[in-house]
C-alpha cells in the first residue's frame, strides 16, 4: 500500500501562526473496505481562512483538532464512491485542472456571491474589493467586468497593483502599503473612485475597511468575507461605525459553504470566463506537501501571487 | 399678529453641545398670502437626531443652518394648506395628541421599520433595544411583544429598567451603568438572554453595541438607527467587527423618512396598540419654548423619561 503524508497541526499558534504548530508524519494508506477509493491528490489549496480553524475560538467552523491532519492536508485520502458529489469528472481541456480549487472552486463562488447576493452590483456602478490579486480578488475582477461596473482593487505592493490592472481586469488598484493611516488610503480610493463606493467586498479588516467606509456612497453595501489582518489574534476595530448610520450602509458576513444552491450557477459562469479566456489568474505553486505549512504563512502575509496552491505530484 | 418666539443655532458644538448654542428671539409672524395657514404649535417634539445637524458635518441631513430657526423650534409656523399632508385631522379621542410626536409618529415608526424589515423579527425570537425606555425603545417593546418576540431592554439607572419590566413589557431591562466594559455588560446580558440575540436595535454605539455583538447568534441582524453616544463629537470605534464574519450578522443603518411607503402600514399599527392600552409611554415634558435647549441638552445625556417633549401652549 502506499505510504501516505500528512501535515498534522502540532500546537495552537499564540499569536503569528509559526512553521512549529506544523508536522509532517507518513502512515500507511488504510486497508480499503467495498465501495472504497483511495484518491490520490495532484493538488493542495491553501487559503487564508485556515487559519481562523488553528485557533481554539469560537468561529463558524469548529477548531482544527490538535494532533490531526489540517483538513486535506495530505497526499491521499479514502472516499465512499456512493457519496453525492465525492467523486467527480472535471472538463481540463477548457479549465486547468488546479483551478477547481480556485477561480472555479470556492473562492470564486466566493466572489460571485458576495457581488451577485450582498453587494446586488449593478452597471455602471463602483465596486471594490481587498486582496485583489487572490483566487477571490481576480475571479471578482471577471465578474465585476463583466456586470459592466468600475471595479477597483486594494492590494500590498506595486507588482500585485500593475498585474491587477494589466492582467486582471482591474480599472485601477490601489497599492494599501503606500498609505500608514485610514485617511490617507481613503484620499488615494476617492481619486480612483471619483463616483464613490457602492459595494466593497472585504477580505482584510482593519485599516483598509475603514478607508473604504470613508468613500461609502449612502445605501452601499458591504460584503464581509474575511479578516485576514485580525486573524493572527489581536482584533481589529472598526473606526468609524458611525458610517453605518449616516451612509444607510449594510454590512454582511457571509461564508459560501452555507449557500450552496448558488454554487451550480456561480460555477457555471466562471467556468465560462475561464474557458473565454476572460478570467486567467496567476498561481502561486508550491512544491511538494512538506512546502505547504511555508506557503500558508506566506499567504497569511500577503507574500503569495495569485491563488496559492501546493503541487503534490 | 401674534408674536413668534424662536431658538436659533447660534454657534456650532466644538464637543458638548451647550446652551450657549442656542438663542432665544422674537418676530412678528409674516402676513399671510391667499391659502396660507398660521399654524400655532401645541408640542414640540426633541429628538436625539437633532444633534447630528448641529455639526458641520457630512450627514444624512443637511447641517442645520446657523442663525437659522432650530428645525421647528417655534412657537408658529406658516402652512401652505395646498401641500399634501401638511394640515392633518388626528383622532385626540383614543391617542393623547402629544403621541403624534412620538409613539404614532416618526419614533414609532422608526421602532416598526427595524423590527419589520431590518430584524425581521419571528415569534419566539430575542430580539434586544438599548435607549430602551425613549419614545424608540418603548414602542419597540410593545411591537415585539405583539409578534411574540422575547424583548430586553438596555436602559441607564435601575428607575428606567424597573418602568421598563414593570410597565412597557419588556422581559428583561439591563442597567448599562452598572457595567464599566463591554465584557462585563455582555455577561449581564447573556442571564436575560438565555438562547443569546437575535435582533438587534441599537440607538446608542460604543461598549453597548460591543456588549450586544457579543451575544448575537448566527445571522443575526442589527438595525442601527441612532449612536447617540458618539454624538458629541468622539467617534467611537466597534471593536469586535470580525463577529460580524464569524456569526454572519447583518448590520443596516436606516432612515425612517426615507421608507414613506411603510408609514401608513406602522401609524395604523402603532395607533391600535396605543388605543388598546398596549402602547401608553411616558413623556418628559419641558414647559415653554425657553426649556426647549435644556431639555435637548438633557435628553443627550439620558436624564429624559420617555419620550422628551415641550408643551407650548
Amino acid at each position: 500500500m502506499p505510504t501516505n503524508a500528512q501535515i498534522l497541526l502540532d500546537s495552537r499558534p499564540s499569536a503569528a501562526a509559526t512553521l512549529s504548530n506544523f508536522k509532517l508524519v507518513t502512515q500507511e494508506t488504510p486497508a480499503l473496505q467495498d465501495g472504497q477509493v483511495l484518491v490520490r491528490h495532484h493538488f493542495l489549496s491553501l487559503d487564508p481562512y485556515m487559519r481562523g480553524r488553528m485557533n481554539d475560538a469560537k468561529s463558524y467552523t469548529a477548531p482544527q483538532a490538535l494532533g490531526e491532519v489540517m483538513g486535506g492536508w495530505q497526499t491521499y485520502s479514502v472516499v465512499n464512491a456512493a457519496t453525492l458529489g465525492a467523486l467527480r469528472k472535471v472538463d481540463t481541456t477548457h479549465v486547468p485542472l488546479s483551478y477547481y480549487l480556485g477561480a472555479v472552486g470556492m473562492p470564486g463562488v466566493t466572489a460571485w456571491y458576495g457581488l451577485v447576493h450582498i453587494l446586488e452590483a449593478q452597471a455602471g456602478q463602483t465596486v471594490v474589493v481587498s486582496a485583489a490579486t487572490g483566487a477571490v480578488g481576480s475571479a471578482f475582477a471577471a465578474l465585476a467586468k463583466k456586470r459592466a461596473c468600475r471595479v477597483v482593487g486594494i492590494a500590498g505592493g506595486p507588482a500585485k497593483c500593475d498585474y491587477a490592472t494589466t492582467e486582471l481586469g482591474f480599472d485601477a488598484c490601489i497599492d494599501y502599503k503606500q498609505h500608514t493611516d485610514a485617511a490617507s488610503l481613503s484620499s488615494a480610493l476617492k481619486e480612483v473612485c471619483p463616483d464613490g463606493v457602492d459595494g466593497y467586498f472585504e477580505n482584510v479588516g482593519g485599516m483598509v475597511l475603514d478607508a473604504v467606509m470613508l468613500r461609502m456612497n449612502d445605501f452601499g453595501r458591504i460584503a464581509l468575507c474575511g479578516m485576514i489582518a485580525g486573524y493572527d489574534g489581536k482584533p481589529l476595530p472598526m473606526n468609524y461605525p458611525a458610517l453605518i448610520l449616516r451612509s444607510r450602509l449594510k454590512i454582511q458576513g457571509f461564508i459560501v459553504t452555507e449557500h450552496l444552491d448558488v454554487w451550480p450557477q456561480a460555477l457555471q459562469e466562471l467556468g465560462e470566463l475561464v474557458a473565454t479566456g476572460k478570467l486567467r489568474p496567476r498561481e502561486s505553486v508550491a512544491q511538494g506537501l512538506a512546502a505547504a505549512p511555508e506557503a500558508f504563512l506566506g499567504l497569511l502575509k500577503g507574500q503569495n501571487f495569485g491563488k496559492q496552491i501546493v503541487k503534490l505530484m
